[in-house]
């Protein structure tokens, strides 16, 4: 193989695959493979569940395949003296990067060797809308769970919920978000839906679809893969099912108030000061138009702070993990967040005033 | 004790005397004390081997003290909605932060029992050359060793020697840094010398340089003490003399070269690439006008580079560790580095052209 290509699509091309490779188990998932042929050079990655590839143009004098250990490859490339990068093979055993004044090699595993991703081949891609996608991922992302927990896997679960819904849902035991699009925002019809995308799979996806203006993507049982002009991309799923999420989301709610959202943020982020490990809470109390907001410990400190709001009805007070407020509220962009209620055992919701298919919803901490 | 203040001021005195506190010992340590009478408000935090003190204008309604937790302390005055800042105290176990709409309180300890710095009453303290000061600590911090050593200690050796000559020295047994001043450009003559300052209260005192442009210094067996108009520091002393260091820098050198510090900047950058917890080393080869960088291992990877230099000595190989180098170089800000050696069992040395008050030597890597 002897190539020459230009430094900074290859340097974007890494950097994206860094975050798919593994560095703990089997050598090869932390390489990338390096494939030239036909004026393009595919790069790509995997951890075995997870795949992705991205074609560059390139100056191929010479075809063939190499790997190379993912991260270094990005360090030499990065930082190459030269925005033209001459990249050739010693045999199988070494990928060498060089110019007049430096020469750098790599150590390869057999390009054989690596696993390649296979695509079924009935598969029927449907192109998809890419900013509603992303927007489902970036609003409902921090409530996936890193681990199996007792109500569901550490995923994002894909249902639909009508003729014409999809629900997007991620949960655990304390909370759970979610958002609701018709097949005319998310541009799939009739897609394979009732699955389960792994954590990892929708951080991944994400970065695909902040890449790729244009997109494709096709769901079996196993899997979903994505696809664009230069770039493709699947991951497994998760092999459960997940109903009970719909059970969590009071559907009877006592009442609700606006909490102007910047005045909230402020607070909240003084409240944090009086969290730690063991005091994680605060305490929202809504009487006579004001929402007086608490959190610490006599050991910590205690920091207390009034909102003024539009409320006159019963006097009312929860208490919530603050950290889960503040990444309910975190993806909200109006000036103000709705807060609902059925009572201080049931929890709360957190809803966006504009955006009528975001909900999240968070259980309430029990105070003595 | 009640008071009025500006929050500005009160941020960067509570941020500077983070650093001297100690949170894993006795808990005083990881307070600061406030002490308000005169119209002045005196901040002031300790490990017991470092105090700092800073005084501050403020609105004093009620004279008295009280300690808070330091770090906490910070964050809720960084936080404050307001840009006066109203601290009072709730007998003596809670100082209280407050405004309209929002009061915090901070635990606290009896502020009788707070260790205060003891300055010795013959105290001639004299006035320094702040400038000269930082910039020996700015040139020699790299080099002082985290903990004891064979050599050494923990510490910057400041030692006079010459009838108007001082000399600051930090070194463990792989390398050392260096530099000189005479009485007129450090600004102090005959001021209690040869003693061992520790490494905290080096990067402390150098903070508390960077805040006071005029400043005085007093040094006893067991302490150094400065002061400026609002701020007083001390820290104790290291009890060791340090002699033996004399012996290390090599007086016979059999040769020298300018190296271009900005290529080598760059190279030394890329060679770090190749380099690891195992592998640190970095090899230097000077033969007819190139110097050859090298680094690195099979299974690493190799980096080699040329730099073109003004070399027509014998040809010679030295190697280093790659970060020591760069620590060395680091602090030199002329065009070049000069290169100067004696052989390759006994080491080189980094020398700024333009500077000659500062020496780097640095002990070579056999390699087989």
């Amino acid at each position: 193989m002897r190539i020459e290509i230009e430094k900074s699509p290859m340097v974007r091309a890494l950097s994206l695959l860094q975050s798919v490779t593994e560095k703990k188990s089997i050598p090869y998932l932390s390489h990338v493979l390096l494939k030239a042929e036909n004026k393009k050079i595919t790069v790509s990655a995997t951890d075995l569940d997870i795949f992705m590839e991205i074609t560059l143009d390139a100056d191929v004098s010479s075809e063939g395949s190499i790997t190379a250990p993912a991260r270094k490859l990005l360090e030499v490339v990065k930082e190459f003296p030269e925005d033209l990068l001459e990249l050739s093979t010693e045999g199988r055993e070494r990928l060498v990067i060089s110019t007049d004044k430096a020469v750098f090699n790599l150590p390869s595993l057999d390009p054989e060797d690596f696993p390649s991703m296979i695509v079924p081949q009935e598969a029927e891609y449907m192109p998809v809308n890419r900013d509603a996608m992303l927007k489902v991922f970036q609003k409902t992302s921090y409530a996936i769970p890193p681990t199996e927990n007792p109500i569901g896997g550490p995923g994002l679960y894909w249902v639909r919920v009508g003729e014409n819904l999809h629900r997007f849902v991620a949960c655990d035991i304390h909370r759970l978000a979610a958002v609701e699009l018709t097949d005319e925002e998310l541009g799939v019809g009739h897609i394979k839906t009732d699955v389960f995308i792994p954590k990892k799979g929708v951080i991944e996806l994400a970065k695909f679809l902040e890449e790729n203006e244009r997109v494709e993507i096709f769901v079996t049982e196993q899997a979903l893969y994505a696809k664009s002009e230069t770039m493709s991309f699947s991951t497994r799923l998760l092999e459960e099912t997940f109903s009970v999420y719909e059970t969590i989301i009071p559907s009877k709610r006592a009442d609700s108030v606006l909490i102007p959202m910047e005045a909230l943020r402020q607070v909240l982020k003084r409240m944090a000061i009086f969290t730690d490990q063991t005091w994680r809470h605060v305490k929202f109390s809504l009487q006579n138009g004001e929402l007086e907001v608490t959190a610490g410990s006599p050991e910590i400190g205690i920091g207390r702070e009034i909102i003024n709001v539009e409320y006159s009805g019963e006097p009312v007070t929860m208490a919530f993990n603050l950290r889960y407020v503040l990444d309910a509220i975190g993806v909200i962009r109006s000036d103000h967040v709705r807060f609902e209620w059925t009572d201080d055992l049931i929890g709360g919701l957190f809803l966006d005033p504009d955006d009528s298919s975001y909900v999240s919803f968070i259980m309430p901490l029990v105070l003595d």
